[in-house]
């Protein structure tokens, strides 16, 4: 249950269930657990930012890392982002102890130089054990750091426990084809590559080469599928079920409102019970709520799995 | 043909075609211009972002605007934005004594506080006279200016001569409702708001109280059609519609080679002449053209127009 | 010893002590803030983006307030700046039970508009209660945050408890004479406000109405002079000596290898041991090194503080 | 007159003067050309961002350079940086053919990667010409845009036309030293660096390896004297002046105002009629004149340039 460059298939990005009050849910961390791997997920990935992490307290962080480890029985992967190496480190032992396939670092929003960047994981892995195998996060329309491909490159190379980019570059599907393409000139070594954005390319990810998908989508369940297909070179199919999706995908993909949209699905497909984020949280109208009903009334007259009732 | 609060309908961002060389090319202007009429939309918007206007030195855009202008036969808005009141003066006069409707008008990326973006667009209705109708361009994504609804409006209450938003904050449907509860409750007079984002909300939009688009999707014709639907209060028809184009939508809509993907399907459906951005420029790679041509060949089962032969 | 509105005098921005290795030194806490007391401030501020804040994980962090805390005999602020509101409750309530004088609170590089920044002070005050006294940090050269006088003003009269304004902002000499305008016209109840950026505009800083500084520069002696001159009315001489000091003060102001300059010369004081910063740090070149000494040598010559020996 | 890589000595960074109606002050243009050249600079930098430059109209722009030019009698660099490429060609060529010894161009903020700012350079001589020499203008506090020495030897490398670097990095010792470092051991051509930022570093980037300044602090004459003594190895001699100077210099160093404060203290020294900017403009307190004329008196008593009576 350690990750590596061969992982594949979908993980999902975990929500972090609250009491209407603000503590952790606990009862529906347990839920939300059963019901990801219910839907076929290869794995976790818990702690991230649509995991509202920064919103915990370290004791809480380590609390829920362990009780979702423990409860999963999939491969579970970390954020460990800190604003400091201390915190870091802290979180990556932490994590690893109570059984984590490896933990995920995304670069501070002040980075800016190829350097920077390349400097920055180098400390890090200094940080947490050059044995802890670590997801490399590129998500520059929220972080604000550009990795080239190069950059990208420099990092794997250097660090053999880099085994993973989660990639979520905007536009980045000639990022995975660059990266595949330094892989087969023999100047990378082989990465795994889960793709993220909500899904909102993973029909066309899939046939660039990426190894399936770690996005919090709430249907779950059809990214697995869609992995498969895709998978199974079943191009039609893959592209008929992604689009009876997009509209919803789309509209969860809305920076700012995006878990929101997120956390109402999941609760209304039972997999938690509150809809609740912690402050800061910006929260739905009674006009988005109805736009989401609509467009799980649509999506459930082509996938059943939106048929809530 | 001047721009109002009631100005309503679909106005196409005008891509500005070049020939391989680098140089307008005039003849796909032509060309350009009389398709986006033919498609039924209401107006053009010329020299925005997406029209490569940065990339024009002074003289072109000006003989660019007056060729537009000339031949449209429709209402045509002139992005004026420039780093200094000077030139955006000049731009303005020029394009008004050609016959614009009106003016665009972005906010410099260095504008951080509300008093200090108000406070822009005084100077700038200085610059350009407050007889020349001008429309706020509100797009956070790319300028990374935030304006809330209360600036919009305290903007909008300063200047008889501010008579359109062009609304493409992101997320950005809770905005439309908060402006049109300004005007049922007397707090801000009418307002004509056309949404942007390349269509990529416009179903909701059209419901949530915007008049129509400014957008440069490569079908305009599909954009026509869905404003009059939504008009028309046939919502189902609409959002089919809409979903059947959407996976296009969200392809062109990749910041950075969006406008490449723009021009390659002006350029298919016989608009242009050629695909050709001045520099900087991001090309589309043979990969992505073909997946251009699946998405349309797909389309094309459920939308006539994009069957291109 | 609890921070109100008519606090004044210099506040220490501490450092903190390292081993060689990167474990807080605590000899070395404890000999600093001896040493900063024995130059007559009126208070400190630990754990401040200076103190390395971000660097030590939460144990440590209460660890060494309380360390300083119960040392110091002077009030002492702490900086509870967190990515989430459960990380700062837990920082305030403990420095607070430990006996600090109050906490400082920065807004995240996120916020934009003025509702934004209000609002992140209303839910910090949430989740640190009502009756903690608090300073907001108006730091836009790091933070990006712009807070016009009229938000300050906001947050102040929506908060009691908020007390202090640590002035930080660049330029701003206005800035205080606008919020002493509030003051003096009744708009504002009355606040403290200490100025930062390393004292290099506090010979005016204090003529605009600034009730002190609150700066980490190396000589804290100097400022407690410099501040008690300008009280005095003193003008020229306080000038004479903030002039004598200005090329070691702007030496020291670098961004990004600033505190190790600071650090440096606290250590040739014998204040601190080591030099050490934790990681990601900035060095001194053996060249910036003979600049110090050099800076020092000529500043030996008009200020006998700093012959070092 | 053409710029070289063995540039050096003092280039002032103009103002540009206007009537209060906003015009353009000829008269005052060709006053300040005079004073300037009076004061023993070795060329004048005009269209920076401290010039107003993205204030003016293009062929305003064009005029003054050409004005500028045939009066100065010394080489003049101008700022050619443009939002597109067409302007940059249209400035360059204009401004060469009037006799410029070459141009000055600044990354665009949106830069990010090393590759983005290397590459962009590369399009930016495509589009001037190799044969015109450049100025790298490195000025990250206000453009966002890093460069490392590596990129910086890169863009030197890759284009002979580069001749000079406008080195405005904060801090920037160090990056003096490696661009120095990397010339002693042969992988950079020779290069001239002249130094910016208002001079606040000056005394130590001369003794770095600086070639001289390129600033536009309000007392060139001092510049001058100041890179003359650094060159003769009068090392204390070079520092007294400097600090007797570095009141002020830090005062009109302030983001915003700093303008302000020079054309003040130009108008003082009757070098321009007007000390008029265009809008958007920050204008001076009654407050901030008095304290520029406080520290002009006592930098009179040190040095009797500043004696303005």
């Amino acid at each position: 249950m350690r990750l590596d460059e061969g992982t594949s298939g979908v993980f999902a990005i975990a929500a972090t269930p609250f009491l209407p009050g603000g503590a952790i849910d606990e009862a529906s961390v347990d839920r939300l657990t059963d019901f990801y791997v219910g839907c076929g997920v290869s794995g976790l990935t818990i702690l991230g930012i649509m995991g509202e992490a920064p919103k915990l307290d370290q004791a809480e962080a380590l609390a829920l890392s362990d009780r979702v480890i423990r409860r999963a029985g999939v491969p579970v992967i970390v954020g460990v982002s800190a604003p400091g190496f201390a915190a870091m480190r802290g979180l990556a032992h932490g994590a690893m102890a109570s059984g984590a396939a490896g933990v995920m670092i995304a670069p501070p929003p002040s980075l800016r130089t190829d350097d920077q960047i390349i400097s920055y994981y180098r400390q890090a892995v200094a940080a947490i054990g050059a044995d802890v195998p670590f997801v490399i996060q590129d998500y520059p329309l929220t972080l604000s750091v550009v990795m080239t491909p190069g950059v990208i490159r420099a990092i794997v190379m250097e660090h053999s426990s880099c085994v993973m980019l989660k990639h979520e570059d905007w536009p980045g599907l000639e990022k995975i084809s660059a990266l595949r393409g330094f892989q087969r000139e023999g100047s990378m070594r082989p990465l795994s590559i889960l793709t993220g954005n909500g899904g909102l390319f993973l029909d066309f990810e899939m046939e660039r080469g990426a190894d399936g998908a770690m996005t919090g989508y709430a249907f779950p369940d059809m990214l697995v599928e869609l992995v498969a297909r895709a998978g199974a070179g079943e191009r039609e199919a893959a592209h008929d079920l992604f689009d009876a999706h997009l509209p919803l995908i789309r509209y969860e993909q809305q920076q700012g409102i995006g878990l929101a949209v997120r956390k109402y699905v999941l609760w209304r497909r039972g997999a938690i019970a509150h809809e609740t984020q912690r402050a800061p949280a910006a929260g739905l109208s009674a006009v988005a709520r109805a736009e989401i009903e609509y467009l799980l009334e649509r999506l459930g007259r082509r996938d059943r799995r939106a048929v809530l009732g």
